[in-house]
């Protein structure tokens, strides 16, 4: 204070940001970014959706929100509140043993969105009724899960088993969390897991069709 | 028009309805029903609503409601627009090979929501955003199909059993009808029950639990 000595009104002090930048702390950019991004895909979906075009609704440079962010689908995922990004964690899922690879999945899956709680299941509320917000989550889903057919379920259905695992999963999420159906509500996450696990192990690595190898 | 000479307002003739019974055609009075069972059931629930609850509220006798409808589960699936009564068609399930009950089960149900179209699936939709129409579904569910447990997976984790085969069919209708995720969205039924059948067939009568027997 003993510097303002003439009277003038306060000014900020000059800093090393660079020209074009947001000035603001960062807190308030990440959450400017975080709106911009939320408004951004409920109205074109998650493929329409750029890192380009939410930086300009949020008025901050793209490069900014990579650095706050990483990619698209972290953003996404940042913006949504979910836990964790699972693609993220699919990428070393050749690290686990391929009959395991089902239950590995079922925790994943199960602890974004029922630990993770209610941020994860409104996106399945709101998708339930606003045909945007479907398209949306549709299309998450498919970058996040059911491109990772190549690997995790390798050949012509690859993309059908894991809609089919993905559809047992979100089943029981809703099940539990929307309907509250018994006894899926006071089952704990390692029932569930103890007994979905085959079932989407099935789906990757077993004969899809009824008798046929 | 010629028997009105006297000027006084046209009157109905005298008809031979029991005293008591609300006047009017069978297809209004029907309609006056349907739409009372709506509002009840979104009210108070599956459980709680009663026949003579909704006749009070169309101003029927109970018995008329019965007449027309049969019983509450009857009266809620023609409420709805469901195509037909799930329960009704568990009936018979004894006549079918157990080790096809998975296939015939995952028939019916994808034949309610899928062929029925979007009646069934709307109650899916208004569940997810509203609290009391998630209460009323789940208990036409557990009325419908859990309660079946008994007959359909003896023992002691019947229940179980069913709510998961019910989450596996629940989340590929929603996955197909509501996200539009492909490839389900694009799968015929036959296609979709030769997938998920033996899910189904699995949850009635193998093991549940990885490994043990």
């Amino acid at each position: 204070m003993g510097d303002m000595t003439n009277g003038s009104p306060p000014t900020t002090r000059p800093t090393d940001r660079p020209v074009g930048r947001r000035p603001g702390d960062p807190a308030t950019t990440k959450a400017t970014i975080l709106e911009a991004a939320r408004t951004r895909f409920s109205e074109v979906g998650f493929d329409r959706a750029t890192i380009r075009s939410i930086a300009t609704s949020a008025d901050v440079d793209p490069a900014l929100v990579i650095h706050h962010f990483g990619g698209k689908r972290q953003l996404f995922v940042a913006a949504h509140e979910l836990p964790f990004d699972p693609a993220e964690l699919l990428a070393d899922i050749d690290t686990v043993p391929s009959n395991q690879r089902g239950a590995h999945i079922c925790r994943l899956y199960l602890s974004m969105m029922v630990i993770g709680g209610s941020p994860a299941v409104s996106l399945l509320r709101t998708a339930a009724t606003n045909d945007n917000a479907a398209e949306m989550l549709r299309q998450f889903i498919t970058s996040a899960f059911i491109s990772h057919a190549p690997t995790l379920a390798p050949g012509p259905e690859g993309e059908r088993r894991l809609a089919l695992a993905g559809a047992q999963m979100m089943g029981v999420v809703f099940g539990r969390e929307v309907l509250k159906l018994e006894p899926l509500a006071t089952a704990t996450i390692n029932e569930l897991v103890d007994a979905i696990a085959p079932t989407i192990q099935r789906y990757l690595d077993e004969p899809l069709h009824g008798d046929a190898p």
